[in-house]
């Protein structure tokens, strides 16, 4: 009797240590099923531009990074408890915005007549709801009023006192233009103003003026952010003080959805920064997620072709930040340098700024 | 030598018959080569919305048909004479800015604030250069003003009380309030305002105004043109008063490059009107120009795809006119009506106001 038991408890053992094998590979395989389903991730940029190491200090390279460090963790804190994209956007944008490094809310840059005006934009990836204001002034964080755009109104894009009219029935912050000044930015009004002055031959400066954009660093540092959170939605949110010198109630790119910004779930998120005029010509946020959708193109592929063949071809200079559906990231410009980052498959923040 | 010589003169005879029909086949052919290389076009639109029949009294049908065919006329002899498509859609979208038919200049609706406020702008399909204002008051014709943009400025968009200080110093013509007062669009806003004080459920507006915007057929009217001319260079303008009532300086699509208003010789030139919050998260016009270029659709296909399918699918009612590099046109719309016309290859003028 006792072989045949033997037999029944190595049996047993064998089908005991199969069975936990199977058992672990099931387990393994489920929480690789659901680390998939919840793939999120975040992607800011914090504008560019003519950003050159030999111009910086180690001091300047530090606080860009700090701040570029603690928007990305505040939005992706936000993605890995569950909220939402929209928020997490939102959150990381208010975060640039309150910082006087970047060309947007305190630290934008003044307008010909030494007033500050922003333009800011948010999109919904998954119900392709947008909001976006341009040439407001006094507002604290533009693109918490343009989220409010986006839910509270009908519209898609509010304007001028209208849109500060409307900031103030629905209590948003308003500040005072002191709030605003930054002598960093005072500067760079009153150097380009006596630039502007010292320019003898008018009719050459209008040539040049109408052929080709003299966009300087001075001018860069719109904000953007774009984020993919676990329920699988995209979206994107851009803000800015638009030029240094800026006059006649010039509008850019950040608040034109399909130019600056642009989410669909179907494809991506995108945020761009440079020289707005070019990237409203071309339809750069859309024309990313077209080449996906109409073409199949991979999103660095897409991102690529607009910002380092498209733009180029057409003269003009910038960058974007991008996120797909599925958590891929792209981050291509032309430009010498790009702050931006954006964290990683383990959680890691990477913060960027020059070309590599 | 009578038989021989009858013979010669008869084969002389179907000889020269055959050169001669081989002569007329050669011009006629290169008149038709001729005929194809000059291929040119123009569409106009006056707005799409609720437009029927049983509301419309003889004597306006003959009005708007009149109007439409005189601005086409213009347009078109200017295209005749070999002169630009950029040309010919500035004076087509001014002589429909002149009549107060339509939802644009003289026109226009007013604002909540019993004002008038245009949004213009036009695009060169040969450069992809564009111009575009938005929340503009007292400027006679806007669309001449966006293309003072495009061609004076490095810029493509700029809007209220700084777009007016642009208008002042280039010289564009001004008008007093008065000359914006239509007896019909003021009583179309008192009545506006007066349903919106009987409505006693705020609560219940609010939901209703943020899922779904109320465009009534008072609002409706916007012009635009697009053309194609003798050089192969397309290019697209529109013109707008925005909604009746409108607050907080809200600017739809009509100056957003890409959705009410896209050119480029590539693919084709389209202007849209309906409701604009829709044209902007769908971007009507660019992707009219990518579904051909990218996805290989002809221009019918293409417009029909995006008017009929997918901003039917997003809830946005309104229709395109749209010409492609080839000269042909398309003119679809999801609402009752759309005043529209066009000029077909012989030259004749067709203006329709309903569907058929």
């Amino acid at each position: 009797m006792n072989k045949p038991l033997k037999f029944t408890f190595r049996f047993h053992l064998t089908y005991r240590l199969l069975a936990l094998t199977i058992a672990v590979l099931v387990v393994l395989s489920c929480q690789q099923k659901d680390s998939t389903s919840s793939t999120f991730g975040m992607v800011i940029h914090g504008g560019a531009g003519t950003i050159l190491k030999k111009n910086m200090t180690s001091e300047l390279e530090e606080a860009y990074s700090t701040k570029l460090t603690e928007a990305l963790s505040y939005g992706y804190n936000i993605l890995n408890n569950g909220g939402s994209s929209l928020d997490a956007v939102e959150t990381a944008i208010k975060i640039l915005e309150d910082s006087p490094l970047f060309n947007a809310g305190k630290g934008a840059v003044f307008t010909h007549s030494g007033t500050n005006e922003f333009d800011a934009s948010i999109m919904d990836g998954k119900t392709l709801m947008a909001g976006a204001v341009g040439a407001v002034k006094h507002v604290k964080n533009p693109i918490a009023l343009a989220r409010l755009v986006m839910e509270k109104t009908p519209h898609v894009m509010l304007t001028g006192e209208g849109a500060e009219a409307f900031a103030k029935e629905q209590g948003v912050e308003l500040m005072p233009d002191d709030y605003f000044f930054t002598e960093r930015r005072w500067k760079q009004l009153q150097r380009k103003i006596e630039r502007g002055k010292k320019n003898t031959n008018p009719s050459k400066d209008k040539t040049t003026t109408i052929k080709g954009l003299e966009f300087e660093s001075s001018s860069m540092g719109t904000v953007g952010a774009v984020a993919l959170d676990k329920a699988g939605n995209l979206a994107a949110a851009t803000s800015t003080g638009g030029l240094t010198n800026k006059r006649f109630g010039r509008v850019g790119d950040s608040p034109i959805i399909g130019a600056g910004t642009y989410a669909n779930n179907r494809t991506c998120a995108v945020s761009g920064t440079g020289q707005g005029e070019y990237f409203m010509r071309s339809l750069v946020g859309y024309d990313i997620s077209v080449l996906m959708e109409y073409r199949g193109m991979s999103l660095e592929k897409a991102a690529n072709t607009v910002v380092m063949k498209k733009l180029v071809k057409l003269g003009g200079s910038g960058g974007v930040i991008a996120i797909d559906k599925d958590g891929n990231v792209a981050m291509p410009f032309n430009t010498e340098g790009m702050y931006r980052g954006y964290v990683d498959r383990d959680g890691k923040v990477i913060v960027k700024i020059y070309r590599e």
